[in-house]
Parts: structure tokens; sequence; C-alpha cells
């Protein structure tokens, strides 16, 4: 096999204007999209890229974090590093001199989000297969020492993930028809907060006509009759067949989600999303005991796999939306993947690469450790940036076939990157 | 009163290097305690100080996010934002350019710190007098209009504020002695990791005869045995009626904590500080029941009112280490002192501040809120830098008679930042 150095460390702030409306929720009236993007240039001109979401001018700082964090990896060859790059996440996540600024949460994770998405990345160029395919060819022990088990032993430790994963490989075969079928995404487009009712009802049956029969709808409005005639309206377009969830991106406090949640319950959505402070496991514990039989999912601003733990230990969360580009990258994810599968919870992904990257990771999780194939978010608006952006038809993303993670952004590459 | 406007925001990257061996923990070998500055001048010359304690070069971060959070500042007049700062914290906490590198946690949250505490002191130098006593001037209803309870209502609403400080009002002059007395203090310099036993004897006696009877030893060596050896000789140097603390500084995964907690409980200490990973509020409050009567004592790296406020649900630390300088500044600790006052947990802050802002506070905890005067954490080692240093001498703090909160530094100051 080649070999291929890590030789240049560089990041790009890559910040995309959304069209009106998009993207808008209860709490982010005009969002701008943000990738804080690494950039690992290496032999041959192959570059890794590795992505991690904020929202804003904020994005800088975790540019500026991961040059700062990024540094252990320069001379270092691929295949070395990722032989035990679980030792690696482990380091750069308790890195002195940043470490205060967490620990694992905030800028600084966000940084090793993006570091270590990019060499997932540049791993799988290098060997010229798409991501999924070179995690499902590795070796139960060779996924082991992707992870950094520290303080989740106790739920987690490396035995219990090479049990889980030997006890998946015999029946693997049954479950990789969805490489040829493809995985079935939802809609989260249809719905934003800002979007009139016409426009919802008009995407939604659009996307009904493309294949989709899953959707998402802003909620957390304060106007509650909004919410109320807009969950309505979205139930009536897609049918008693068909799946709806909803969103209040941690808008209300826990006595008004309370209230909240059961009104809209009628609507029988799958799941209610960040019905209050992400930070709240208590509060999500409550609720989640409260509005039965709804369903609480949550993630995108669960920073770390401690956190997620603490979740699925005390009963708060049901879908469990994993974002390696919130997490600590494609390696956290699949630490917070093994523990849910040990909890017996599904892992809905929030897709803050746009799916990119997720498309790959969520076959893996199917495959390999016998998660559902459930429900892939699904957001359009920024495909036109990606070199191989993610091919969704008939409601499904097709599985890709070329080498990497899928990260590469038009026009940044190692060669032109700030 | 005369006016006072906002009418300079500058940073300052403020890095101090320790004498050898000091702040060494099990965690941080070569500490560099820096403060990230906030700087807002005024009218007169006056000059508020706001500081945030991180670790090492990560600092830099801390400053640019307040050079980013602290516009809508400009211009505002001191007394006008202080008689509703509850509501420009709970703004600036949920700016939408930078939200989602939190939320209510890491660089962001620290700059909201830095932000909140030069506001107070800008706010008690406007008025010529010591923190302490601008707080407890204030009515029941002002303090409340200082505060952002938004996620704690379900345990601390306005309401509940105002009833706690009012049920206190009569029994003030009962507590008023402290302010002659001087508040307690105990001494961490002793007991850092890279001091030899023989230092650690030496400082202790010596601290003994300076007045101090409390304090604390830093544990989580990969040799247990030292552990345990430095811990018994400390008990043995303060003997039975001194008070020994033991601090892990989140070394142990939870099967080493529960293992290492139940060995040193032999010295008998006060409590054990940071077993575990301090996201892991379900492993502490297994660790506070299991090691009981030992208690657990937390703080430090827990990021906002939300977490603590978890952490008290659910039964997880007995002494609450509440630190303005990493919580959201005065604000936002006081909101944790009051949920803490509910549950009947005591204060015992981390002195990110190395006491300097806190020494207010615990007046105003004790006072208004009827807190006990349990013990204020004391590290010397920075006082040259401060304009004003702490008063400490026969192991209580003077009480500061100066205006404003005690943190300007030594020759920072609005005209010479950067």
């Amino acid at each position: 096999m080649p070999s291929y150095t890590i030789n240049k460390i560089s990041t790009h702030d890559a910040r995309y204007k959304l069209p009106a409306g998009a993207g808008t929720d209860a709490v982010h009236t005009d969002p701008e999209y943000c990738m804080a993007v690494t950039l690992l240039g290496s032999d041959h001109g192959l570059c890794g890229t590795g992505i991690a979401l904020t929202l804003g001018e904020g994005n800088r700082l975790v540019c500026e974090a991961i040059e700062m964090l990024a540094r252990p990896l320069a001379g270092l060859e691929i295949e070395e590093l990722m032989a035990d790059f679980g030792s690696m996440a482990r380091r750069l996540g308790n890195d002195p001199s940043l470490r205060w600024l967490g620990p694992h949460k905030g800028v600084v994770h966000l940084a090793l989000a993006s570091i270590t998405n990019a060499c997932f990345d540049l791993w799988a160029k290098s060997r010229g297969v798409p991501l999924w395919k070179l995690l499902l060819d590795l070796k139960p022990e060779e996924v082991v020492r992707l992870l950094d088990l520290s303080y989740v032993e106790d739920e987690m430790s490396a035995q219990d993930v090479l049990e889980l994963l030997r006890n998946k490989l015999a029946t693997r075969p049954e479950r990789e028809h969805i490489l040829a079928n493809g995985y079935p995404g939802y809609d989260t487009s249809v719905g934003w907060m800002a979007y009139d009712d016409d426009k919802v009802r008009e995407l939604t049956l659009r996307a009904i006509d493309q294949g989709f029969n899953a959707f998402k709808l802003k909620v957390g409005s304060s106007d509650a009759e909004r919410d109320l005639r807009r969950a309505a309206m979205l139930r009536e377009c897609v049918g008693d067949a068909g799946t709806l969830m909803l969103d209040a991106n941690q808008r209300w406090s826990l006595p008004v989600a309370l209230r909240r949640c059961r009104e809209l319950a009628k609507v029988r959505p799958l799941w209610i999303e960040e019905p209050t402070h992400p930070d709240d496991i208590h509060g999500h514990a409550m609720l989640a005991h409260a509005i039965a039989p709804v369903k609480v999912a949550t993630g995108e601003h669960i920073p770390n796999r401690v956190v997620f733990k603490n979740f699925m230990q005390s009963s708060a969360v049901h879908y469990v939306q994993a974002d390696c580009t919130r997490l600590a990258g494609v390696s956290e994810f699949l630490t917070v993947s093994l523990v849910a599968k040990k909890f017996g919870l599904p892992i809905a992904p929030h897709v803050g690469d746009m799916g990119q990257l997720h498309q790959h990771l969520v076959l893996f999780n199917h495959i390999a450790m016998g998660h559902e194939a459930l429900l892939l978010e699904h957001i359009p608006h920024l495909r036109s940036h990606f070199v191989l952006p993610a091919q969704v038809s008939g409601g499904v993303y097709k599985t890709p076939q070329e080498p990497g993670a899928s990260c590469d952004l038009k026009p940044v590459s190692c060669g032109r990157a700030k």
C-alpha cells in the first residue's frame, strides 16, 4: 500500500447564505450555515477534508482552534495514525493548553470534530474506497482502536465493543441489501419557521411526488396556535401513513414544553425534537415520561459521549440525533452509536454535514452494528457547494461509490485554502 | 448620581507563569494560569475589569469571543444596563451567530463570564463601593433583575428568588459579623501534584502557623500508593481537628474513582473533588451514594446553571464549587447559589479569580441568602499581579473596602490594553 504522510494542515472558514427563509427555526431567524473546514494535505496531491457545523461568525474561532489542536498530526503517515486513532483522539481532546475551554465541548470539541473527519476522509481516499466500505472492511479489533472510550467504560468497554461487533458479523449479509436499495431519508426543508403555510404545503406535496414520506416541521413559535395549525396541515398533507416530526429547537422552558408537547401530540408526530435546553437531562427525562407515547429526540447540541451516555442512562431520549460534525467526528459518532445500541435506542443523525458524511456512517451502523435503517435527515440547500453532493432520489440516499467521505467543498481544497 | 457610559471595549490575553510545580495536578502537569480580561472604559477614566480563567494558549480564543459578544454594550450607561442585566445576559448568551459554539458552555460562555464580571466591577466602581456592599444594598427585586433564570424556572422562578431573599432580610444582622471577622479560607497551595512529600509537609506546617486549618491535596496520581501516603501524611500534619480535601481533577474513570475514593476515605476528607468526568452526572450520583460518608465536590468544569441544576436534582454533588470566572460571571454565580440554597447545599467556590471576586460574592451569599460561611479557596501565586490583592491573614479573607470587584490587574487597564 502506498504511504501518505500529512504534510500540510490548513483551515477554511466556509460560510453559506441560504435562500430566504431556509434554515429558520424558533431560535435562529437569519441563519448562515458555516463549516469549519480542516484540510490535510498529503502525498500525490491527496487532500483530506473534514467539517464541523456552526452558525455565523463564531465559525472563525473553530478554525483557529483547529490550527492549534491539529499540530501533532504534522508528519504522520495516515495508516499509522488510523491504526490507533483512539489514542490520538484522546490526546487531542485533552490538550492541556486548550482543555480548560471545554473539556470535550464547545469550540475545542468542534475543532476535534473537523480534524477527525479530515483524517477519516484522507484515510478512505488513500485506500481508494468510500468511507462506508473502509469501515465495513475493518476487523472489530481495528474498529475499537479508532475510539476513545474514556469515561464511558462503565457502559461500553473495549471488550463490549468487540463483542457487539462480533455478534453481528454472521447476520451482516441480511442487512447488506441496503447498499443496493439506498438508505431512507426524511425532508427537513419543507417546514422552516419563516415559510408561510402555503409554502409548507406546496413543498411537502412536491417532496411527496419526489418519493419522500417523512417530513419535519419547525415549531416553538411564540404563537402556539400557529404551531398547531401548521402541524395539523402537515399531517393532512402526508396522510395517516406519512411520518411527521416536530422540532422546537430548544425554545421552550420545561413547564411550557410539557404543555406544548401534549397539545401537539394530537398530530401523532414520530418525535418532538429539542423541546427544551439541550443540557437539561432531568427535564428531558421528565418530558419523555410525561408526553408518552410521543417520543423525544435530541442530539445536535449534546456535546460528547459522556452527556449522551447520561441521557441514555436517564431514559431522557428516544431518538439519538448524534452528529459527527458536532461530536468529535466519526470516531465519537461511532462510540455514541455503540452505546445507543446497547440501550436499544435508534440513531437518527442530525446532519450538520447535510448528510454527506452521515450517509456513510448510517450504512456502517446498520450493517455492522445492526442499528435499524431508520431515517437520515435530508437538507438540500448546500448541495451545489459540495464536489460530490449526496444523491437522493425516490426518498432514499443512493450509496456513494467515490473514494472518501464526500465532504470536499468547491472551490476549497488543500491547494486553495486560506 | 453621575452617569457612566461604556465608551471603549477592549480585551487583554493575560498569561502568568507559575513557580515550579505550582498549579500542577493529575491532568495538568505544566499549567499557565491565563485570564481572558474584558476592559470596559467609561467616563472620568473609570474602567471595569472582568476576568475568566483558562489554562494556556486557548485563552486567546476567549478574548476574541469577548470582542464579538460585547458589542451590544457599547454606548450603554452602566446604571441603565444593570437595572435589567438579566435580559442582557440572556441576549448575549443567545447571540445567534455564536450560540452554536455552545450553547451556554465553552469559549462563548467564558467570554460572557468575563464581560459580565466587567459590568459588575464598573457598576461598583461607579457607585464608589466594594461589590459586596453594592449587592447587599440592592432590594430583592433589583437582585432578581440581574439574573437570567431561563431554563431553571422549574426549580427557581423569579418569585422563588424574591421569596428566598425576602425571607432572609430579618435575620441579616445575625450574619453581618462576618464583615468584621473575615471569611474563612482554605489553602490549596500546599498540595500540588508535583511537590514532593517534604515540600507538602513543610508548606502545610507553615500555613498552620499562618492560621489556616483547612488544606487541599491533589490526588489522581498514576501511583495509587503515592496518593494514599501523602493523604495520610497531610492528615497527620493537620491533626484530627484539621480539615482535609482531596482533588482528583477528573483523572479517574468511574470504576477507578469508586475504588480510589473508598481507599482514600480512611483519611476522612471533607470532600473528594472532581473524581471523574465533570459531565458525568449519573456517575457522580452513583459515587456520591457509594462513597458516603465521604462527600463529592465539583463545579469548576460545570458549564452553566442548567447542568448545576441537574447535578443538584440528581443528588450528584454535596459541595457546589461554582466559579464566577467559569460560569457566566457574577450573575450566573448568584443563580446557581440560589438554586443550591433551595436544595440545602453549600457553596464552596472554585476560585479561578484567585479569590479576588469571590471574596465579595461569598459575603453576599452568607448575609443575603443565608448560605453557611464555609470555606473560600485561597491560591496566592498570582497576588503580585493584582492591583488590590486579597488580604488573607489568620486563615481568613479580610473584607475588602475599596470600590469595585478587586479584579484590576497590573499593568492592564483601559488605557493600556492591546
